[in-house]
């Protein structure tokens, strides 16, 4: 009952989020190579900020899936972590724009770490809402990648200040942690013929 | 017939909204912590905004899911009621960067009064369509959160000019209000069996 | 077979084209009412051009309705009308910052007068595409609304040189014309039974 | 499986990437036609982008139309596709505002050689997923027109540094080849009934 719009809106705006990104590599003024340079390192905050979008959206695909009956704390939750995703491209902007300084490269963290919150959140509601035999609590498992990844994320938030390449080297780790396929879902919903 | 269409429009259009305002909270020059201050009012208004938008989308979903024909006067109340809510990053950005000063936290209060009147009118043309067991008419039942809102939007546009904190006080409390989830649709529907 | 795609691609751009005009209305610097005033023009041209693009998504949204069969021809002239469309905001950006002088006004009656001539296009392969017992042919009838814009169109281009607010005018006519709701469409399906 | 939520991200990316771009066509401040001058190269290279995400809005529509089953590989093959062709707005804003000089001309092509690569890896993943008879390789065939594209593309990248017209005739021609309707994968699907 609903679902099909919730997602819809979600993905609406995970779009948009993926290509306001690149409205903040700002078109250069001069006409050769070297006019580029300076949005080497905005370019590259995009390409990790677009993987995390992409997995962000890739895992809500997967874990709607399981989801039935949306309930209106479900509907809430869920605009909750859209509100922190909508932030990624101005920390990214500024993580870009500043060369990956450390201010901004611990901001960067800690809206990740509010989203994998607000996406944990959404997961416990979900399961919440489908009782004691949950598909989605069967597949996720020990769920140790998205237990593991706001810990990762809250070292490299005060790491930033001390060494923001360090730091930057957990984002990236993360990131690839959740690239390799999460087949536990999609495993989950083949044994239960769903 | 073609409400799916009008869903996903609507749908779109907030989607958008919700994330264009996030452009209005410019990427700072500064590289450390500092440079986010001038940035906070922005960000405060864009979360008060953000549950705005959300909660009219979550309020819009339910409406129309207990419309079943839409008309001509029905997509047009509803462009209207989208034409007032894109407004709304306009009056944030400005409410924002002027640190909540008078005149900017009144028109906030006018875009969001025209918004409730522009729902109102909506609400009546769907219970109109759907004749006299209009079952919208028997969800909503009193409708004293429709009735109250506008009311303290009128009363909070002028005082903006005497004290805009009250003013910013009632737009707050009117948010609260309405993110107590509105189960009176859920709980017509569920009576009704549909 | 693949007509609901076109539709929502059709629909993401309208409603992208129809929010991104918002962003065309700077965020004023001072914090006084005055500070509005230099915007009004900018906004009364975003009024007519969220108005002419609502007219358009309904009257797409009705076209498309009688269509069962999307062709290549069909996706290119809907492309066609698309980009049309998306230079609306371009030109009432150039209109509203230039309190409606003679260039600009009329270069908004270029882009109606060839999105007029894209959407009779669309409607003509359409019609082709349905056979001799086309459903929207009969819906259309003589579509003198159709006729009559671009001419109306045609005219207040030059005119716009001459006498701007006349053209303005017309614009203003042509879209009061096709907001009286255009029940032809409706009818012909309700006659048909479809 | 999950089909219609990849094909709606998608059409929903590329729907706010070909709207973006007019964004980059910065309103003129002057007010007469001499104004819009220095805009004519950027509208024209969004021209020729507006065709170019035209024509991969189309084809990948007809791609998914043959695809049953998606899989991990093909979601990221998808979005790997999506984020060269987020990159478009930034090469056409950089062509466009530097009058197709050398260096704007070779990124244009290197983004537009990289979408096509994307693009063939996509064709491969699916054609992979669908076995033996898979529908997708029958309907390509050769894939001449997929074959010739990138090393088209490839050509025009040094040729831009030479003489940067002769990358541009290469950049309309292949516009031009693909505009041509591409009804293999219709008449395929048509020879199996599908």
């Amino acid at each position: 009952m609903g679902k099909s719009r919730l997602e819809a809106f979600s993905d609406g705006v995970i779009a948009i989020l993926i290509t306001i990104m690149v409205l903040e590599m700002k078109v250069p003024h001069g006409e050769d190579l070297h006019a580029l340079l300076p949005i080497i390192p905005v370019f590259l905050s995009y390409v990790l900020s677009f993987i995390y979008l992409g997995i962000y959206w890739n895992n809500h695909h997967h874990m709607l899936h399981t989801c039935k009956k949306i309930t209106s704390p479900i509907l809430w939750a869920n605009l909750h972590l859209l509100f922190w995703l909508s932030l990624i491209p101005f920390t990214t902007g500024w993580m870009g724009e500043n060369h990956f300084a450390s201010a901004p490269a611990a901001l960067y963290g800690v809206v990740l770490l509010m989203a994998a919150i607000a996406y944990w959140l959404l997961q416990l509601l979900i399961i919440a809402s489908q009782g004691p035999d949950s598909l989605l609590k069967q597949a996720i498992g020990k769920d140790w990648k998205g237990k593991l990844s706001p810990i990762l994320y809250a070292l490299a938030i005060p790491l930033a200040f001390w060494w923001q390449w360090a730091s930057l080297g957990l984002y990236i780790l993360v990131a690839l942690m959740w690239l390799i396929p999460d087949r536990r879902i999609e495993r989950a919903l083949n044994t239960n013929g769903t």
